[in-house]
C-alpha cells in the first residue's frame, strides 16, 4: 500500500475507469478517487456500488485539487471534456487519457491543457467485451501492456511517476510515439475488431441460413469472433473515425491477402493454402510463449461452454 | 456402460478419432476399438498412449469385423481410404466419417461402399486448435453439435443407432441434407477460419510493425483470431478446396460488407458504424444464451493469460 497520487479524478466511468478504481483500491495507490460521468444513471450506479470515493456532478468539480486526471471517455469527446475541465485543473497536475487512438486525442486535447499542467497521453491495452460502470475489476490490467505516448518536452519526472502508477495497477508499460502507436493498434486491435464485426454482421445477414442455426452451430469457429464484436459500439465507432488512415491501410492489406487466398481456393492451389496456414499456426505459438494468451484448448472453454 | 457397437474402427488417429476413443472408453460404448493411421509415427504414438485397443498396420485390417467404421482423415483423402477398405468391410456394417464437408465426401466415398454396408456421413462440429493423436480428450463432444447427413434410402435403424452413439459420446445430433450442411458450416466455421487465417497472415506480413510488437500487443483483439488460425493446415486446406462454392459465396458477401464499413469509415458515417456494432453485440448475447459460449469476460482468460 503506497499512495502515488493524493487525488485521482476519473472522468467517464466505464469499464476502464471502474477497473482503474478497483485496481487503485487493491494497491492503495490514491488518497482519494473522485469520479464523474455525463449520464446521471451512471453516476447513480457508481454511488450505489461504491465506485469512487466521491462521485461529482460536474467534470470540473471532479478534477479540482486532483494531481492526476484520467480522461476515460470515448475518443470522440476527449476534446470537449478537456475544454470542460481546463479551468479547474490544479497547477502541477498530470492529465492523461486511456483512448485507443493517440494522434487524434493529442490534437483534440493538447490545445486545452494549461502551461502548468502535464499532459501525458496513455492507452492501457486491456478490456473485455463488457462495458459500463459495473463491468470493471481490479485485475483487468495485470500483465497487460499500457502505452504511454508523451508529447515533446514533457517533464521526465511526471512521465516516470505515471509509468510507476500504471505498473502499480498491474501493467507493463511501453513508450512510443503517437504515429507508431496508431499503426501498432490498427494491426493488433482496430483492424481485427472491424473484421470481427463484419464477419458477425454477415452471418446475421444471411437469409439462407437461419439466425438460430448460426447461433446453434457457432462453436465451429464463428463464436470466437463474437466476443470482440460485442465490444462497446460508441467506443469503437470513435476509434475507427479517429484512426481512419491506419485502419484503412491495414484493411486494404487484409483485402489484398484475402483475395489471394480466395484465388487459391478457386484455382485449387492447395500448396499456397497449406503454407499460409502453417505460418499462422506458428504465430499463435509465439503469442502463448510471450504470455499473451492461454495455451488451454478452446481458450479453456472446452466442455463447459456455460457455467 | 452399454456397448453400442461390438467393434469400432477408427481410420486416421488425430484430434477427432482420439477424442472419440476416449469418449467411447468413458461411456463403455464399444466392445473393441481398432485404429489405423497412415504414418508409422502416429501408430507408434497411439500404441504408446493406449489409444485404441488394437492399432493395425493397414486400414483393411482395422475394419475387418467392425460393425462401425469411422473415417477420421482429411476430406481430401476420404475417397482413397474408402477404396482401401471397401473389400474388407463386414456385411451390415455402418461406415461414417467426421469430415467438415459433406457433398464432396459423399461423392468421393459413396461409390466405394458395398451394397450390404450402410453409409451415413457425419460431422461432429467440435475441435480445438490442436491436432494429432495426443490432442484428444473424452469431453470434446460434450454439448457440441454433431451433424448426420444421410443419403437417400438409408436404413432408418442404422441412422437411429448412429444417432444414439453420438448422443452417448456427449453430442446433440442434428440431421440435414448435404447442401444445407455445407452452407451452414461455410457460414459458421469455414469462412470464419479463412478470415482468421488472413488476419493473422496480414499482421505477420507487415514490415512497419515488427513481429514482436504484433505478438506483445496481441491482447488488443488480434489474439482472438490466432486460436482458430492455429488449426490443422492439412485439414483446412482440404476443407476449402472441397467446400469451394459455399465458402467463396460467403467470402463474397463478407467482402461486400467490409467495403461498406470501410466506406463508412472513410466518409465519417458514424451512425452506420454504431448501428452495425450494436447489432453484432446482440448476436453474442444469443450465443451465450444458447449455451454455445461462456459469458466470462475475455473467454475467462482475464488476468491469467498463462497458467
Amino acid at each position: 500500500m503506497s499512495v502515488m497520487y493524493n487525488r485521482v479524478a476519473l472522468i467517464g466511468l466505464g469499464l476502464i475507469a471502474s477497473s482503474m478504481h478497483w485496481a487503485m483500491k487493491r494497491g492503495g495507490l490514491a488518497g482519494e478517487v473522485t469520479g464523474y460521468a455525463r449520464s446521471e444513471e451512471t453516476r447513480e450506479t457508481a454511488r450505489r456500488i461504491g465506485l469512487c470515493d466521491r462521485v461529482c456532478d460536474s467534470a470540473a468539480e471532479a478534477v479540482e485539487g486532483a494531481d492526476l486526471v484520467v480522461l476515460c471517455v470515448p475518443v470522440g469527446v476527449m476534446g470537449a471534456v478537456a475544454a470542460e475541465i481546463k479551468d479547474a485543473l490544479a497547477a502541477g497536475a498530470t492529465v492523461t487519457d486511456v483512448g485507443s487512438v493517440k494522434r487524434d486525442v493529442i490534437a483534440a486535447v493538447g490545445p486545452h491543457i494549461p502551461e502548468n499542467v502535464h499532459f501525458i497521453p496513455g492507452h492501457p491495452m486491456a478490456g473485455t467485451e463488457y462495458s459500463g460502470p459495473e463491468s470493471g475489476f481490479a485485475e483487468l490490467f495485470d500483465d497487460r501492456w499500457c502505452f504511454l505516448v508523451p508529447v515533446e518536452d514533457t517533464c521526465p519526472d511526471a512521465i516516470a511517476k505515471l509509468r510507476a502508477y500504471w505498473e502499480a495497477l498491474g501493467s507493463n508499460v511501453e513508450e512510443m510515439d503517437a504515429e507508431h502507436h496508431d499503426l501498432v493498434v490498427a494491426v493488433t486491435s482496430h483492424a481485427p475488431h472491424l473484421i470481427a464485426y463484419t464477419m458477425v454482421g454477415v452471418a446475421d445477414d444471411l437469409r439462407r441460413v437461419t439466425d438460430s442455426e448460426v447461433i446453434k452451430f457457432s462453436a465451429g469457429g464463428f463464436r470466437d469472433f463474437t466476443r470482440i464484436a460485442a465490444s462497446d459500439p460508441t467506443m469503437w465507432r470513435d476509434v475507427f473515425l479517429t484512426n481512419k488512415d491506419a485502419t484503412l491501410e491495414i484493411l486494404g492489406r487484409f483485402t489484398e491477402e484475402l483475395f489471394a487466398l480466395q484465388r487459391a481456393i478457386r484455382t485449387g492451389d492447395g500448396d499456397h493454402l497449406f503454407d499460409y496456414f502453417t505460418r499462422t499456426r506458428a504465430i499463435r505459438r509465439s503469442i502463448i510463449d510471450a504470455g499473451q494468451d492461454t495455451d488451454a484448448p478452446n481458450f479453456g472453454r472446452t466442455g463447459t461452454p456455460k457455467s
